[in-house]
């Protein structure tokens, strides 16, 4: 199978290609993998592990291959062992992004440097979109999926008459209407419009949009996201059921991230910033179902790069009224945790796409923070929920 | 409904007679009742919350009232509000335990002064066995149910000739074979030889005793446990399935427990401590399929008396073999936890008498960290498997 | 002695005053009392313990006494046993605060309910400063000391003309310029015009500013501030110097502090927030001679009330360029660790006023979180400091 | 200068050599290093840093150089980069231990494979001694001194006939009593009678014996122990003192550690965990004045290998009775947090010989968790009295 990466130099598309390239050298084993489970079982039939090529666009750093961008990542956060990369670093060279763009991704992305997107020569809307299908076509062949691993834009604000319908937003890419579309749209619309799978691993709009909703079912494709659920949300939804299921109160849940790296930097810009707590924050409401106090804020903490770490603190009642608390620390590292994702969610949505779904895969949920089309956001649901899927489809 | 408690004069038993007297007036709500979830609606046809009457044996302050033991946890403890303590001591007055018997029950027992048991007047068990069951015939109408909330006894070697047939074991009683019994056993023997429902709060062998189990699948009996699952192992169960989803590899899992009062004085002491670290132990290879390296140790921290708390590290393997790590402090308020169980427990099981089951209920795994007769451990499936069992017998 | 408390009904003034009745009744020990070690042996010649009046400023519940507010804290926090209160009510009845001042105290302060101020009454700063003098006045004798613990007003902006010299200020009192002060001003120039030693228990500028430290040299009386070490910033002016000697690099240090109560929703006011937050963040470079990356917040949660909770992160760098953690949890009541410290301070202050010392008593700073005229924050200098200046001055 | 080590393939000796050849080649910086802290200018002078040599006992792998010893801790634990090592790998081929002895040194040495002693030989204590010596002379000069970092050895019973003075313990050697020594006490000897400063990294028991201080007196040598203080010990003592000064009365503190590794693995033997316990466990006492309840424990978790973890929880009471909480994590890597202590401690020792100091250095405690012949284990009044007797010996 191949995958394409919307951002494919960053921190979480380097470490899934590194990693898909390791585990078909037999240099690391499965581990991370939900696909390689037992409950997966004949899943390699349609979406083979062992032979995954990729590519990708990317929008910094274009005139080196994807070994560069993997090594200043593996520089910073030391994420692999050194071993691994010398004896895969030559396969990585073979991987080289296409440009892309970033049009309407907020002041964060401005952080980075040697930049070129396709804005930046002037082109329009329609002119990007054919820029990004002519690189699509070029790479794609039946077993071809995209996922998006950019970095987290800001929130868009949504127009009705551009956004809700597929013709609208195609009029919106005729009339070059810069100001109602970010990037991820365009990605998503690229993909969907050519018949490929889209997984969308960032809080960022992309295929949520209902315009591009209509454009999968009307094209017979599948798709998923939104924002991979890799760390702390993953851990918030494990550990809450437990309190509903005994009947216990959150009376407060404070949730604060730090990390650094590009994902933090980003992060640290306010715009870019929003989509993310948004996408965190209103977890917490669907498993309860009430809203408890809750903090949940990320910021940045250069030292940390690429580990990620979040302070939890839950303030419980109990019987008679008693207060009790859970502190947790989740100090994870977050390419590592969301690098196998990608993979899975490309089988996954593969798998889906030969077995002749098309639309939202909602029962995908549990690899996002913010699945689309359902309210089940429990870990443990949404995990029996993919396994009967997969079940029943296989 | 009716509850004897075993043990009525310890923290747990007391404050689950203070929370339902509390209920009963108003003065408190149902946080922390399983029972009272949407999914059990209408268990309370068969067993009212409104009107519980309690009773109970003690082995020790004999000559005071349920008030004076509530008073005595509650100086240390602080776990409910004196105003409330104070709205309810009258009727804590009513309630008067009777003379039970600690035999075999360690040498934590033996920190607790103003003992006294059955087998201290000389009796043999088959005389104490028919005390028990005097006690109970006094108490008990037909929506009676026995929970054992006493201190965990040591391990007991099994015995081929007298623990695996209900003949066997009365002919332990005739031949007064002390050297082969735990309190716990002749409780639920005195229960079960009634036809009244027992619960296991305990890690004590208690009715999983194979001669018990014999006898109350003869009696057309239901009964449940073992060891009620309050805090720390409720949440390894809560947690750890999620790093199964997420083919996750625990590399270790420390959990250290600290605790006061009667119940660390107790476990304090080696024999006693035993049976509740064998408990808490096998979970984690019931969940995980393997045996990661793992430490669990119960401590005493005298100043902490009631408030029991967890440490627990994970360390855990992601994919391209890196390590990361998860840290929870579990700060509860044990018999806080505990006492809505007792409630939960004892409604569930004259749900199920009245509902014509008999034998082991595996089904109310949910509530017991070493759940007899199943290897179901995740805490989310088991809730499942409750919720689903009620409906299908309602 | 006697000690006026600016702030009388809130958390800290009445467990101060509650403290030292149940002290003097010996219904409680010395615990928290720095002054009772034996390192101030002495101290009690000055500045006895078991005999201290209180008197106070105050802006909300003036029809009540100090009993009410004491227990309004109490139902919320239960920070100290019920049958304290009991004890000492009576005695609390006695005091009863007069009318203050919160003049420019923020946004914050609003949300207080049956608020009463002098400068609502129409009054001229001239007129306010008369009726704070008048009340000391009633009040004091020659053993009294004014402590500050009301709310934390927001950052002033400093007026060269009105508030350099002790003759700017009084111009700024006659001419009216109430854009130009805030109430802790106020009440600080109220007790040094008489001659009352002053300590500034917020993080407020009260006798920090440069007119005010020009009257008290002038007037020989000594003062000391500002903002009371109690928690969080003790624990990390405790700690970090361990880094500093061992020549550990700090590469971040994150405090993350919530907490309820007034405090906290003050502080969840931006304006009331920000004094707070300088004068936790310069610390560090104090501590460290250098500026390491530093994330220092407040936030507002409400169930914890007066528990307040901070949760600290430090990430260092050890030989051969290793990066290491530490991470603390800091779970204390703000206004048990804040109250014995306003009696020490009251007595450190007698005990100066007595041997003649005037102007900032510099080698108080191991009280307080932004010490005045010193850059000392290493918490044992401090006390070194503090102990050596007593014995030198015994 | 020339340091010698007991214990040279061991993770804290091959980091302290890597680190020292580091710092020569301009590699790596002086983090970590106390000696390099302004306080101790000059010291350079007496034992420069740019240029120490390394000789050393072991007792396995004696066919391979420290080269090798590093890269097998390197890979099990990663603690400084690869690429670091690549740069030094030949210098530390230079390198080769000795044949050394592990006389009693208690089953967990057991553990290690390939190892060869000098008791395996079949010498006497007398041949082990002089073999020492042998050994020693062939590479001291005038600038050497020796450091203990070999694995704890178990507690031993003091022998009043042979240990007290240097009489009875070369007796002891004369009459071949290996049933009365440990090897740590045959290298102490050995450096003390050659006139080489020695000091001992570890809690076994080293120059503390009497008979062994008697000779350093004699022979005019400085020594200094015992047991590196580097990690969490270190944070206890620079936390605690806070609490003293604060009057906060501590009613239980829990440490509990985890290792793995070599360190964790020799632990992990009651007899060698003895030592270490009883090293750590005095420290509260002689802190706080009073003995409060403690919980000590290490513990071996595979995983961690160096990767020291340490679970602190302090539960302390304050004003008016109330139980407050801080809890801390260590998450530190112990060979970086100790070798640059190693190289610490061998400077000091030197500048003291060169200053014509013999005896105990109880200046030296604060390199250590159980200083000899000092009470002060407050880690800040310790580095105060090393500041003092550096600049006041300068």
């Amino acid at each position: 199978m191949k995958v394409w990466l919307v951002g494919m130099y960053g921190a979480v598309a380097t470490t899934t290609v590194a990693g898909a390239v390791a585990l078909r050298k037999g240099l690391t084993d499965r581990t991370g993998l939900v696909t390689e489970l037992d409950e997966f079982n004949g899943i390699n039939e349609y979406a083979p592990l062992d032979d995954i090529q990729f590519g990708g666009h990317e929008i910094r750093d274009l005139t080196s291959t994807l070994m560069e961008a993997t090594l200043e990542h593996l520089k910073l956060n030391e994420h692999f062992p050194l071993k691994i990369f010398e004896a895969i670093k030559d396969d990585l060279k073979c991987y080289k992004a296409k440009k892309g763009t970033a049009i309407n991704c907020g002041s964060g992305v401005a952080e980075f440097k040697n930049t070129e997107t396709l804005e930046s020569e002037g082109l329009t809307l329609r002119q990007i979109t054919d820029r990004l299908m002519r690189d699509l076509e070029e790479f794609a062949d039946d077993d071809t999926v995209v996922i998006n691993v950019a970095s987290t834009e800001p929130v868009v604000e949504f127009n009705e008459e551009y956004h809700s319908s597929i013709e609208g937003f195609e009029r919106l890419l005729d009339e070059d209407r810069k100001d109602l579309v970010t990037a991820s749209m365009l990605y998503a619309y690229a993909a969907l419009k050519l018949g490929i799978p889209y997984g969308n691993f960032t809080p960022s709009v992309g295929s949520s949009l209902p315009a591009l909703k209509e454009l999968a079912l009307k094209n017979g494709v599948p798709h998923a996201g939104n924002d991979g659920k890799t760390g702390e949300t993953y851990m918030k939804t494990t550990i809450a059921p437990g309190f509903v299921y005994r009947n216990l109160k959150i009376l407060g849940w404070m949730s604060y991230n730090i990390l650094g790296d590009y994902d933090g930097m980003v992060l640290n810009h306010k715009d870019n910033r929003k989509s993310k707590i948004i996408s965190k924050d209103s977890t917490l409401y669907k498993l309860l179902g009430y809203n408890p106090f809750t903090i949940t804020e990320i910021n940045f903490f250069p030292s940390l790069v690429d580990n990620k770490t979040a302070f939890n603190f839950i303030h419980f009642e109990g019987f008679l009224g008693k207060k009790m608390k859970l502190y947790f620390i989740w100090d994870g590292i977050d390419a590592i945790l969301a690098a196998p994702l990608v993979i899975d969610i490309a089988r996954t949505l593969l798998f889906a796409k030969k077995k002749g779904l098309s639309g939202v895969i909602k029962e995908m949920a549990f690899f996002f923070k913010n699945p689309m089309d359902t309210n089940e956001v429990n870990t443990h649901r949404q995990f029996e929920t993919l396994v009967e899927w997969f079940r029943k489809n296989q």
